[in-house]
């Protein structure tokens, strides 16, 4: 069991995260660079696995190779279509895409479409779900706080449906270009923990408010001396976050998903931040376990029979 | 009363812009220059205010000189710090500022606060709004589209309330700095009438969804197909715009303010998108006549007594 039996790439937009992964989908090594799509040049995507992996795909041959995330994007190495929803393990698995050269396997995106018929896409998120879900009852809210934060309502192991909110982009350009940031100086640090700014943030968020208007309020409670420039960063921070939960839980109530407990993935400082907001609003936030891509990628090349457990 | 009695500036951070008026406050001549409080190098005002109008200055001794803008903010020549609502014509010039010189009296902006205490605040709108207010009855909902987007509820000539949308600055950054823009290229012409993407916008910024995922549908539209780049930008005008009016309308009502009818400062390409969207959100847009900022500057030198009518 033990032995290699899988090289899993989780391959965004700025890095490229790899494992190796036994029969079990226990991680023997893992490895990492800042080689995501859009930092490859020419699109030499090849080189760049060679790069992070050449001794592992050297030194393991029987062993399949595979990919999610950006790099089955338009712009990544091959495109791999959007599956739409509800969309589960055997779906994604059966819907798998070959590079040329069948170095890879890559896992497509997901497709959901609201009720005014917009579209809505993930791509990546689909395996980090599946590989965390085994932690979860049949049905479940995800949560995956980001640049682009994913809410995915989970039924019965299937994504049945999901909803986007660009909180991260967000907060990035309103501290980066805005009057916003020209105030708050360099903004929150993401490592250190938030303070009353950000709690107040949420509670602003969470109310019946409207985001353009509450941004300016960061501004003019600075302008005032309410607020200390270094703070800005955190209000902002939490007024995003915190309209996102009420958006989000409006959203889940209307497609009969329970919205009192939240599954999150993820463990970083953002993460923390989600989970004082969520305690704010009365949701319960239950840590997804860690290594849930390399996990759903496992999953996914199991279901697809590329994993063979006779050789190694 | 055609001889020159007063030299008005509207003053604000991208330019400045000069009015000489008669004593029954007719423009003779009008001039501008990039010179706004942002583009003017180490605070050398008087230096700016020379270039643009020293002839003025030397031909018309007994003229007062009167500005509004940002040119009254911090960052500005003197700090003219802001009335408190309901603020009126007598308040405003009981209020003025001088410059140590006496050269120029600057306008005070105005600052207001919520139900959440949070303050919001304007400088350069308040004398808009009054010179533009003849044409209005007793109440009125004045509308300022903008960078950052002013809703003021005006009564019996009183600014009463008021409430700013970032909007202008959120579809700059939008365009300029996300993974919109980088779908959209330039973005929309502002000079080229807006097409059925923006009005799809502004349906759907009308209804009951939420910013930072409504933005997102804009990107996955262009990822499908549904949405060419080039509409990108309009659809995104749209929603932000549809969003305001839907937020505003909402404030205006909490304070009694009816928001059936909005009568609109400016006539530029921007303030055309909002004619548009203000007849699909039901409500009767009127323009308020033009140079409201001159006449508003000529109003409050007038309650100052800062024009001499035995002179000249």
């Amino acid at each position: 069991v033990s032995q290699p039996s899988l090289i899993a790439l989780d391959w965004g937009t700025s890095n490229l995260r790899a494992s190796l992964l036994d029969a079990a989908g226990a991680a023997l090594d893992t490895r990492s660079a800042a080689a995501g799509v859009m930092a490859v040049p020419e699109r030499r995507f090849a080189e760049a696995l060679l790069s992070l992996c050449g001794d592992w795909l050297a030194a393991h041959p029987h062993c399949a190779c595979i990919a999610s995330g950006m790099v089955g994007s338009r712009q990544g190495w091959v495109e791999a279509p959007y599956l739409a929803c509800p969309a589960d393990l055997g779906a994604l698995a059966a819907a798998l895409r070959w590079t040329p050269e069948r170095t890879l396997a890559i896992v497509p995106g997901v497709i959901c479409r609201d009720a005014a018929d917009v579209p809505d896409v993930m791509r990546g998120e689909e395996t980090q779900i599946l590989g965390a879900r085994e932690a979860w009852p049949g049905r479940a809210l995800a949560v995956l706080p980001g640049t682009h934060s994913k809410w995915v309502h989970v039924d019965d192991g299937r994504i049945a449906g999901f909803t986007t909110y660009m909180t991260g982009e967000l907060y990035a350009v309103l501290l980066g270009h805005t009057i916003l940031g020209r105030m708050a100086g360099a903004g929150a640090d993401p490592d250190v923990a938030p303070g009353a700014a950000f709690a107040r943030g949420v509670e602003r968020g969470l109310g019946r408010g409207d985001l353009a208007h509450d941004i300016f309020g960061a501004r003019t409670l600075s302008l005032t001396g309410e607020l200390a420039a270094a703070d800005v960063g955190d209000r902002l921070s939490g007024l995003l976050i915190g309209r996102e939960i009420r958006a989000a839980r409006a959203w889940a109530t209307g497609v009969e998903c329970d919205a009192s407990r939240a599954w999150v993935i993820g463990n970083d400082a953002l993460t923390a931040r989600y989970g004082m907001a969520f305690a704010q609003a009365g949701i319960t936030a239950e840590p997804a376990p860690a290594g849930a891509a390399a996990r759903g990628l496992w999953a996914i090349a199991r279901s697809a029979a590329l994993i063979d457990a006779t050789k190694g």
